[in-house]
């Protein structure tokens, strides 16, 4: 068993409206930062999973990104995995 | 003048109660989700920014997340910028 970190980016699907990045996205214009856009808001988990190996870890993540961490009519998930830290075990 | 993408990904700062993660957690193994742990919740921003160069973008999207995107003194934010892809612009 290896126990890998892995990081779930959680964003609105292309075409889905993002109340909450085009709030932000007026608001930086309002306050002088510029020549910023595309703001999108999302969520964004950190976990531990001990699995055989990254193959196992990354589709017991996707599983439960599936099945509870999104909604997948409105969201997608992005996963990245890497190595724990031994500190962080 | 370049076009970035930006990831910015909020999270709590160690040793700062995270109920959501915690819920979360025990929700997972209540779900039959065994070996998760350290489930931390977060926010994540991705947006495009204009910069002549990486690090000038890199140094206004720390200000905007110290100023605006973050709480400082609960929250970490982590950034990761690349070349923005021509089909976004």
């Amino acid at each position: 068993m290896t126990r890998f970190e892995a990081l779930v980016e959680v964003t609105l699907r292309p075409g889905i409206a993002d109340p909450q990045g085009a709030t932000i996205e007026k608001a930086l214009a309002a306050l002088g930062f510029d020549r910023i856009s595309n703001v999108r808001a999302g969520k964004a988990f950190r976990l531990h999973v001990e699995a055989a190996n990254e193959d196992e870890a990354r589709k017991r993540v996707a599983d439960l990104c599936q099945r509870f961490l999104t909604n997948p009519v409105i969201e997608d998930a992005a996963i990245s995995l890497e190595p724990a830290a031994p500190a962080d075990r």
